[in-house]
């Protein structure tokens, strides 16, 4: 029983502080460091990145869209070669910053809005994937789990990790309850962990109808960007110990 | 007889064309390419990084501070973890950008207020050698000639290439005459030519009081980002060429 | 008879030039001026408010998305509260430059992926009626003629001016024919003069499968992005003074 | 007895939050408002704004250089044509945010690095005094004590109102010790309380040597960026209204 443990990392900028860091490198087998596009200033992710690489915690690329302002949350229609350059670019700084920490990128995790629509749209996909290929096809794609964005980067001989979320609701179908909808994050740490080993032991979870849904999960996202999420995330990673469920990166 | 020649590139900015890359690839055996901070975004210096590979062109990172708005020509009293982290970050980015381009980044020439700031200012200048070294050791460094950074730098470990500018007058110590002074920059191509191939041949230059100067100089530096730049550039190609002075990247 | 001539201004960055201003300045009677958001610095800005006051031109804001990488041209999922605040502060930006230029902007234009957005967006374009309400209910907004938004913004109170563009053909609905389609950009100086002639002198224009349309235009947009466009712009200026059309702006 | 207190505000940046400007409302009686250029979103911007008015807080700009990365703290040497135009930008889009929070800005505190170098460098306070003059030479200049730059903008016709600030040691010439030396920043609220209620009553404060200097101040500087802080700030307000100082507004 083995399980990976992801979250956003790196996400300061300059004077403003985001997260707990050096909190989460402890709990979390993968770090998501920004790139600066939606966050992260270069000494800043210089700094996260070194401190990853101390603890042994496997490193990923957090792309996004180039809005600082929306914190990449924001859909953008970005052209192709727009797209497929800026992901590039966003790999390959954070490779050079990696190197300086002593450290490796292994991985690519796309971020918010753009996370959100390559998981639908093809096209966009399509350019995430032409660039990873481009820089190095050896990266792993961290992709929302039964999304055809998982099929598709494998069909263009990516390895893939699908990625299930820690405090989030599934519907029947397998989806994420949309944040608009009541019920769609949870709060409770004991719920959550329980979940989630479930998950782990039994490839299921449950639903927010109460029906038992089928989940591919190598990966599971954890957040960390307050103290209330930090406890959540300590607790996940106290229970999956307690179960005998190893946590290490897929990277590994 | 051999020389390099170099030419600021990929300044184009979304919308915004600046400079002939296709011409100035036809004439320079080396193109520092802009990484995004005070010019070029993704798309178009992906575009510039083929069109280089394409014709056997050397790439640099010109790296610089992070000032679209002034183009990297302000002074700015940048910290060192931060400037340190800058310069792993632009070189990171075109790295990754010229695996995707089928080529390599051989060496770092900063640009603008960066260049002329490190040219003299020691700390500073020891935070972009950290950089460097940090990233990759082997990155040859772009320094002006007669400037103590190349002493600086080869201190530290680090291969250096001296350059002079065609079209700039010398004083007699060797430094560059001041754009602020009259007759700082030259206009007339057949003269630059002519001042340019003595450089070569004799390793000296005609200062603006009418004495010569040595300099040491493995690199020129030719603009193209206006047609009569372009225009100086190719006549100097031409006479070297004529000359029987071979064009080729330091960096072979 | 009377029609206004717009064109966008003010789009220079920085080192990169965009447009010939002293040309066009002398062509139309307004001037959709950059607020810094898709294109524009504030001293480039300025030096076009005062360009447009010295000639008696009409000034308005052409307010964009935060996007000077895409120019202002890729849609933008931005929230309601960030759109409001951010077309205040892009049209307060340009009032505290017009009144430094001796000079007052006297209505919106939005730019680019914003236009077309909230020409058929509701919930876009109440947030870009509840700015210009919120800081100056006097300010007119131009719209493209025949779309929903000339409706919503009356119904709100603003006055409104309908926009046709000079070098677009037109679907037999009154809309623009779509840029992905053959035929959709006219390039023919004469052709256009005519047409827009017909247009101010008739109130109808010759659709894309020869029909006849009508629309309503209060103003005619005219590019001057590349020598062709002044030139178009020139020419229809011309055939306006010639067949006795006034050319002035709609705010007097 | 009567003492203006001010704070920065409104410095947040879409998803990073910095400050407790709630907090700081209810203390101080001026509020510098960022506006964009060292940070601020304006959806932010325009938050605070509306606090303020319902406060009955004076609302000042917080005009910076353009360097989000550096939050303004960065000395950079930008071009006077730039200057002008990039401050008159910023208190333009302030008054345009303020109109719609039902404000108006009365003052302009220029912030970080750009204070400090126009507290002692002409050419760039004239550029900050030829922008407020420009765009309403009724704006107050908030101005470090005993600097030059408070008689170069009286001669210039602005009016000045000259500030200390509350936790930091002042040399016996009545300059800021610098941050790098031991004792430049105090701590301790009851010390600082101490030392402002002196410098209101008397007009003079302890120098770092134990001596006596007088400073001109008709503003006293607080911050709010941390717990510590607004502990400190509430602490001298609670004092004042002890001693019979009134709290108010220079620009009342």
């Amino acid at each position: 029983m083995k399980i990976d443990l992801n979250s956003d990392l790196g996400e300061s900028l300059g004077a403003w502080r985001m997260g707990d860091d050096a909190a989460m490198l402890d709990i979390v087998s993968s770090a998501n460091v920004a790139c600066g596009f939606h966050a992260g200033d270069a000494a800043g992710i210089l700094s996260t990145l070194k401190a990853a690489q101390a603890r042994g915690v496997t490193v990923g690329a957090h792309v996004a869209y180039p809005d600082l302002a929306g914190f990449g949350r924001r859909a953008m229609d970005v052209a192709s070669a727009d797209l497929v350059a800026d992901v590039i670019y966003q790999i390959g700084a954070l490779q050079g910053l990696a190197t300086a920490a002593g450290t490796t990128v292994r991985y690519v995790k796309p971020h918010g809005a753009l996370y959100n629509t390559i998981a639908q749209d093809k096209r966009q996909a399509q350019d995430v994937i032409t660039a990873i290929r481009a820089i190095d096809p050896s990266l792993v794609l961290v992709a929302l789990a039964g999304s055809p964005l998982v099929q598709w980067a494998r069909d263009a001989g990516l390895r893939v990790v699908s990625e299930a979320f820690a405090d989030r609701a599934y519907t029947p179908q397998g989806a994420l309850v949309s944040r608009r909808d009541k019920g769609a994050v949870l709060h409770d740490a004991e719920q959550i962990a329980k979940r989630m080993v479930r998950l782990v032991q039994e490839g299921v979870i449950e639903a927010i109808d109460g029906s038992t849904v089928h989940i591919e999960a190598d990966s599971i996202c954890v957040h960390g960007d307050s103290p209330g999420a930090v406890a959540i995330a300590r607790e996940l990673r106290t229970r999956f110990v307690q179960e005998g469920i190893t946590i290490a990166s897929f990277a590994g």
